[in-house]
């Protein structure tokens, strides 16, 4: 079996809530390969979540903070180091939220403020991250930086609203802050451009499901699941993959090189037979 | 001689501070094709530079807006639309802004507040202002958005600061709002990604001048002008366009395409000798 | 009306079949735009399309060329300067055919000699012609060149067969060679990568039919028709196109720019019934 | 140690010439890491190399294959798999030639005869493996299959001459075929687009020194070496990539993300120094 892929590493994951999180499943088999983490979200999604039992099981400490807010950030960072005895080797940011997409608001009738929030939050967020952890120089030479994206941030996904605007904001903050972080700490920043993922959020939603059933129809492998995407993560944090940087990795079966699956029709045939 | 491309049409042109901008060279191009024209800039631009004149040489009305407040942009679509008698069939979205810049903060340490102005100013305006026009439904059907933007919002320009993610987000909304625009109306919205053009803002500052060579260095035709770029400009809101949207354009002189141009070599030689 | 977009301007045009070909629509429109034509197609397609009553029509010179053929092409050029009297400002390569297609083998059986004939044809053939222009010196300064492509050169249509790989050929083509033209001559290179297009070739196609209706309804503004991409091959050869150069440019009703459209979910169903 | 990445894996890994290539790299680390390999080459390259030495470190058969040669490469899979008593999991295509670098032919000259070996060579050689192990059904469900590239298939080096477009329709094949082998075996298909690296070939040519060491200021992180590349291979190879298909991946330090890197100013003040 696989052993000691992240043997030694210490990081910091963002965004788990319960076990159908990819932040969750990448604490679990981080820890597994020999990583120590700390886990964090804000205090209502601790609240909400299972990710105290997680925290406990993998013996992490887990730390509210509300990214948006940079001197919250600057604590967890402070706290982390701290518990580490050390610089930091890797931080997932799995974060994201639509303001408006909450409020109902179609994309032609957007609160503009919600909109700005949307992008604070799913966006932004990511820069006050890098920025407060590179003015402290908290993470080691080498270490690795990554944030979950989607394809929507390229091409037009109609109910992700503006969320599409956020997760361009998200790669391109990858990139931007890539070269600085790379250029001065050989820091590697990258996003995954994940499948669409069955957690807690998605199940819910009737149109999420036949949005997930047409991307695992479009894409030769199906969608890739939110343990497949923990597997991408544990690699772009080891060791193995030091030279890849400010790139967009497409995690997703195969659905972004897709132009037209023949499998299309027989979808279409089966959806319209449900409708019936 | 080229005659009638634009005969007949009604356009809103934002962003002509004087005739070194892209907005001016579009306006005085697009009247001469037989456009009607409505100019507008903010309050501040319009004191500061030349566009008065413009206005009184192409006979448009020039209306003063801030496009962050959306209750002013409707205000400006509702003064178009009586002043053409009719919907408007072309807009122009040039307005950009780096609040950071201003403030000489570095990428690496931005103000965050700043960094989501700079958002709403250079990016969530061209939403704003798309999301009145559609609600008030005052483009023609068939007509035609553009918005200017640049390379800087997929590949990295350090100097470019938080502006690469406010054209990332510019670039995501002309997709975006082009799916349910051209699905209701047919409108088309689509951004040209410009080489660095010699405006105003640029030529006062030592670091562009040095940049905008090495960008006409790298591209094999070198950097495209504002002048051209309003033909480009012409093209789009002309019927000859009818079926391209949610493009992002390069107008570049072949930069975007370059991955190593000889010429570096020369142009290094040539710098270093300067320096010296 | 539109006038003298191309006034004075010389070109040659190759692969007009019947009046369904872009081609076709590019002559005629260049034609009433100011321009003077020679066709060129192979002698074989001159016997079975109606090229001929086109050449009449715009008093075209009509020269056969089997463009894999060096010499042809040299003959061609040849012909085409004495005839105009000069140099050449514009060309179309409307070219392609699958060999494998034709001989019925699936993706997964090619025939290679096959495959490498396709290649041949569809995207060599461009650099034949290219290279022989250049060497000869045949294309005035500031010429445009364009080159027909489809989207199958980036993601996958499995019906496409291996005309994906050669489009992938003719666009690469057109950016290396944009290169070599643009630093010498100023004379851009682009590729239009154009919906499906009922020409011919795809009417007597019944899985044709069902795919072009399939990127109809993907597309928001529908698909792009031959005349409406003759249109934009107009404007490449223009004055108002003189810094565009080594693009691949899509002309797809925004086909390219979607993830998901909503109405495949009708699509499917009105599938469905047919297949009832 | 990281341990037992590949651990019961077999695979076959063809193009290593000496212990600077890639596929050399590769065949070292998965065997480290638990794999067990079939090398092959071309008999001309077995017996210029030192790969006979690495056949007997890793213990792996070393069989010479012509792979434009689909019998050979029949002949190839069906000695694996005996070798082996079983399916192939993995393969790597290192393999690529310019005739007409070899002959000194400039890109505006090129010998087409030498530019259609090119392709067959570098890029249709992977379709008739691909083809041929999918019809044996040799390669094992899960399987994974890589075949390395670079940059220059998206973007002009003008010295990479033809391979340009060879590396193309490498890119194209990997995902058209990565199509009909995911959906039947979800077997998947990937490129690895490399820095440039300085292997044998490499070395001896001064441009390319010049070149790698422009690669090397313009890329955050510099060049991606060899061994680096090689860590990609066995990640893409592992269980920890299986929804990962169809993708081209930039292993570059960042290059391919770059606009424009200040560095480069230095550079070039450096090399006008060693010009003089």
């Amino acid at each position: 079996m696989l052993s000691n892929l992240l043997h030694g590493k210490k990081g910091i994951i963002f965004g788990a809530l319960n076990e159908d999180s990819i932040a969750y499943q990448v604490a679990l088999k981080a820890k597994a390969q020999g990583a120590s983490i700390v886990l964090s979200n804000t205090a209502a999604a601790i609240r909400m979540g299972s990710v105290q039992a997680l925290a406990e099981e993998i013996e992490a400490p887990l730390i509210a903070c509300d990214i948006t807010k940079v001197d919250e950030v600057s604590d967890l960072l402070d706290a982390s180091t701290a518990h580490f005895g050390g610089k930091i080797d890797f931080v997932l940011h799995s974060i994201g939220m639509s303001i408006n997409v909450r409020k109902k608001r179609a994309y032609t009738d957007l609160d503009h403020d919600a909109t700005l929030k949307t992008l604070d939050i799913s966006g932004v967020s990511f820069h006050k991250l890098l920025q407060t952890a590179y003015n402290k120089d908290v993470i080691a030479d080498e270490g690795s930086v990554v944030a979950l994206s989607y394809i929507a941030a390229q091409r037009v996904f109609p109910d992700y609203n503006e969320m599409a605007e956020a997760k361009a904001v998200l790669e391109s903050i990858a990139r931007s802050f890539g070269y600085h972080y790379g250029t001065r700490n050989k820091v590697r920043i990258n996003t995954i451009s994940q499948s669409p993922t069955m957690t807690t959020a998605g199940k819910g939603v009737k149109s999420f499901k036949e949005f997930y059933d047409y991307a695992d129809t479009v894409s030769p492998l199906g969608n890739a699941s939110a343990s497949s995407c923990a597997d991408y993560c544990l690699f772009l944090f080891s060791d193995l993959s030091k030279l890849i940087t400010m790139q967009n990795l497409y995690h997703d079966g195969g659905f972004s090189a897709m132009g037209m699956t023949p499998a299309i029709f027989d979808f279409a045939a089966k959806t319209a037979e449900k409708e019936e």
